[in-house]
Parts: structure tokens; sequence; C-alpha cells
């Protein structure tokens, strides 16, 4: 196989992206208000709460993602190995699982069967986006001494995937700490400002 | 975390934006006819009405957002901060969210709830473009007092959600206000010509 | 408004062709199949037929305007003005729409007001493409009468709105001139090999 | 015609296959849970496996037909004629039905006309490949003495049709035999190592 030009290998990932991300928001179910009044068909919305909340978490966490793709494709020289294409292809395929992972909870929002799928496709994304990494830096060369921050991750996710079986509300607790750590001030760690995780 | 170069952050708005206004068709309720004549099947069709005026009114709106979002990138330099990508990305939320709200209302042509919806959904979109504006033009370290034009958009969304729970008919006039203004030739204006909003 | 870069106005317009084209096969009916052999359930596919000839046409049909639109932008300088921009949302917003009239086929195969709104939906875009033809043309200032042959779609696409309303296969038959016509053999016209339709 | 220039040509194909890809997902029927535990969900997911089992291959098929796709059209020049434009389109046509005949065999797992219509799509695709591969070759003006490996996929597909009329499963097993093919080590070939298929 030749390798293939950086340019076109972001152009499909980024395709893959904006795509998982926009069906988001096409795999929420739309309520058929019953009640005529806005008072009455409020209590139907109710519901809806737990689809919302997975709704803006899985957006959160594919908007995570692609940064953090962002970041480690960049220091990807102009053309890409095939080990390092079929990472991405791993990687891409959890992507596309979480918009179906997500209406799986639309429609089953309380059922421990569902929350562990959801889980397991968040592991399953964040354990392939390690392996990516791993190999990018692999064949840069570099040492990945610090890459220990992208562990956290497939922990975190595999611990709720666990923890679903017994409590749904400690899982999703679970699963808010990966965002909550990205967006969190990254000035008191002491690693390098230029980590990928 | 890096800046991330412009190219791969427009690809990425513009992939959002090209799959929602897109989505917008998909969301349109087919109708299942069961009169055979022509004449018998058109009355079948009156129940579309409502649901047609929005899918244009919100291609119209996803199509500004698109060319005003287009107008502030354009500003930016080569590379993008964190707080940018993540205004951007609030917005996008939004501009997801659109098709959403156009498929509550083609399922609840007349329900003040549905309406209710719609209205947020743009006026968090306006909302969030204004912030993200507001951003960049900070980042510029721009005077950005001429930037009073891109309050247009969330105070009549905020107003026709207010409007909704009394009359759906002065709702609708009112979203279609910022389009209206949008194209109106700017002449007029005493400010300059090249305003984002 | 500023000028828009032609690049990302192309991008956009490109997803937006992409999207409708592949969202085409996803408008297709899945039949579920009842009887549990082959020779039974080929019969069950007989209804089909008139989705599936509607999606290769579709999809010959979008390819044209995808082909068409592209020869057209290629004459646009580094820069996009104002009308030219809205001319291109108004022909990409009836793209949008051909999966779903497309869909409205699939789920009423031979009834009149489907196939209407199937006719009137290709009149739209080539009308709308003659629309954007005529305005680059005329911001170019070159001399536009050799775009005569653009009339042919709008034409064509009318009158097969008008005679469905008789015969559902003689407007089929009329729907398929355009295409043919693209396809043959471009020698013997005596017009010079730079048209756009 | 003239010639469109390769960038735009790839950006189009790029996104159907990124939405091609992404799509297959959506199709992926989500169970309605009725058992409240795990234990008595989890036999509820015993007949998603077929379509799981088909999501993978399917998802893997686009993926070696993208990495294809792009050594081959790397060695094209900047301009693409129409014959290969059209070979492409043909191409791309059965590109989109993939997540369509994915869908077919999850609504009819076990049934031999859903496994003939899949085959028949892969068939296709893999048939159009080779045509396009023969005519991005024949312009370049090269010998094609060494393309005979494209015939693989198209003969194994063909017999995987016919084998479905016996056993489904025999049919699978033929199924996975590309994919296989292509991530065996190449080193034990006698070709060179830039063929493309």
């Amino acid at each position: 196989m030749q390798p293939i030009p950086k340019a076109r290998f972001e152009q499909f990932s980024d395709g893959v992206f904006a795509i998982a991300i926009t069906l988001l928001a096409l795999e929420l179910h739309v309520p058929h208000l019953v009640h005529s009044t806005i008072r009455g068909s409020l209590w139907e919305l109710v519901p809806l709460l737990p689809t919302v909340l997975t709704f803006v978490l899985s957006f959160i966490t594919i908007a995570i993602f692609w940064v953090n793709h962002h970041q480690l494709t960049q220091q990807l020289g102009a053309l890409t190995k095939r080990r390092i294409l079929w990472s991405n292809m791993l990687f891409l395929l959890f992507v596309t699982l979480i918009p179906f992972a997500t209406r799986i909870i639309g429609e089953n929002p309380l059922h421990p069967l569902a929350m562990l799928s959801y889980c397991l496709v968040l592991f399953g994304g964040s354990l392939s986006f390690s392996t990516l990494h791993y190999t990018i830096h692999q064949s840069l060369g570099q040492a990945h001494l610090r890459s220990n921050r992208s562990a956290l991750g497939p922990i975190v996710y595999i611990l709720a995937a666990f923890v679903c079986l017994v409590s749904i509300p400690a899982s999703y607790a679970l699963l808010i700490i990966p965002p909550l750590y990205y967006f969190l001030p990254k000035g008191h760690t002491a690693g390098p400002s230029t980590d990928t995780q």
C-alpha cells in the first residue's frame, strides 16, 4: 500500500465526525404531544430528560474526541501509514456507534442494558483512541511516557460499565468525569501543555 | 491545548452546516395519500402547510447562520484558540438542533409547546452565535461597539418564545423578521458595510 | 457583506450534494419479506420497482446537477458575491428536496400527486440552476446567448408535471430525456464544447 | 465538458464515503427491551447478532473501498475526464446502496433474498470499482496486466450470491474472504508493492 496523503485522511475523518455529531439530534425522539395546553404537555416532556442529558453528553464527548484527534494528527507528517490508517478506522467505527448508543438510551431510558451498551461504546472509542495515539507516537519514534493521561477515558468508561449493573445514576456520574477533566484548567498539571488528551 | 489550524476548524463546521441543512428535508413527513385522484388528495396536503413553511424558514435561518459564520471566521488568523473552539461547538450544538425542532413542529403543527421549543432553539443558536462573535472580536482585540446588530436575533427569538404562549401566528410573524432584516438592502444603514450580522 | 472565498462556498455545496445523493438510498423502503423462499418473496419485490427506477433517476439527476454546478463555479473568480451566494442557496434548497420527493414516490408509487411533486421539485431545481447560471454569467459580464441549452431542463420538467395528470408512464418517459440528452455525444452540436448544461 | 479539478472530485467522493460509513450505524435496529433485568434482556439481543456482524463487515468493506479508491485517484493528474467521472459515479451509487443492503439483512436476518441483495450490491460495488480502475489505468496509458488482483472481489461476491441460495452461512464465509485477503501481509506476493487492490 502506498502511504495516504494526510489531507484526505483528515477530510474523511472530519466528515465522519461532523455526520456523527449532527445525527445525534436526529436520533432524539420527537414526542407526539397529547395535551393541547402548555401546562398539560410539559409533563409529557419529563420522560425526555434522560435522552436530552445523554444527547448533550454524547455531543460533548464527540467534540472532545474531534479536538483530541485533531491534536494528534497534527503531529503526523504528510503521509499516513497503513497501521495508523486502520487504527483510525477502528476509532471511527466507535464514533459512528455513539449516535446509535445514544438512541438505545433514548428508547430504553433507565434500562441497565442500554446504559451498559452506551458505556461499552464510549469505552471502545476511548480505548481505540489510545491505541491510535500509541500507534502514531510509536511511528514518530517519540517517547510516549506522558501519554498516561489518555488512560483516564478507558478506565472511567469500563468502570461506568460495571457500575451501571448496580446503579444507573452512579454510572452517569462517572461518564461526566472525562469531559469535566477535559475542561478543567490545565495550568496546575506538571506536564507539558502540548499533551493530546 | 495546541491551537487548531483554521482550515480544519472551518471544514468541520461546514460539514455540520451542510448536514443540518440537508437533514431538514429528511424530517419532512411524507403523507400516505388515501385518495387516488389529485383533487381529492390535495386536501390531504393542507395539514402539511405549517411544516413546509417551517422547513423554508429553517433552511433560510441555517443558510444565514452559515454566511454569518463565514464572515466571522474569515477574520480569524490561521490558528484557533480553545475558547473560540468551544464557543463554536456550543453554536454548532444549536445548529444540529434546528432540524430536530423543525420536526417537532412538523409532528405537532399548532401546538404552543412545539412552537416554544422551536423559538428556544433559534434563540440558543443566535445567542451562542453572538457569544462566538464577541469571543472572536475580543481575541482580535477589536472594538466591538458596532456588533450591536447581532443582538437583534436573540431579542426577536426570545420575544417570539413568549408571544407563542398567547398567539402562534404572531410568533411566526416575529420569526420572519431576522431573515427579512438580513435581506433588506443595507445601503440606508449608517453602519459600515462589513458588519457580520 | 464581504465576498466569500470560493473554496468554502464550493465545500459547503459539495457537502450538500454528497449528503443528498447518499440519503437517496436511505429513503428506499426496506421490505419486510413474508415468504421464506426466494421464489415466493420475489413477487414481494415487484411493488418496489417504481421506487428503484426513481432512485436511479434521482441519483443520475443529482450527479448531473453536481457536474454542471462544478463547471459553472469553475468560471468564478476567487470571491463570491451576495447575489450568487443566494441563487446558489435556492438551488441547494431544491437539491435537498430531491430525496424527499423520491420518498414521496416510494410511498405512493403510482399516485399522480406524488409524481406531480417529484416533477415540480426537479423543475424548481433546474429553473434555479438556470437562474444561478444566468447570475454568474451576468456577473462575469459574458454574453450568455449560448446558454439556451440550459432551458431544456425546466421546459421538460414542467411539461412532465402537466403530463402526469393524464399519464404517469408518459411523465416518467419525459423525465428520462434530460439525462439521455446529457449523455449523448456532443460532437454533432454546433455550439462550443465548454457549455455548462 | 471541461475536465474537473481532482480536488473537488475527491472531496465529493470522500463526502459520499464518509456519509455512507456513518449511516451504517443509523440503520442498526434499536431493540425495545421488554425485560427489565440484564439477564432477561440479554436474550433479546441474540437476534441482533447477524445484524451486528453485517454492520462490521459493511464497515470494513466501505473502509477498504475508500482506501483503494484513494490509492487509485492518487495516480490521477490534476484533471478528471468525463469517462472517469461517470465510472466513479456508478461506483458511488453502489457505495450508497451498502447501508441500504445492510438494513435489508437487519430486517430479514436469515432470509436468502436479503443475503442475495447484499451480495449483489457488493458485487456491483467491486465490479464498478474494477471498471473505474481499468478506465483510469487506460487513460494513463499504463499496462494493466497486474490489475488481475482486482478481479478477486467481483468473483467472490458473485459466487457468494449463488451460494446463498443453498446455504447462508457458507455465503457469509465467502464475504469475509476479500477483507481477510486485504489484511494479509502482502510480502509473499511476487507483484509490486504499489498495487491498488
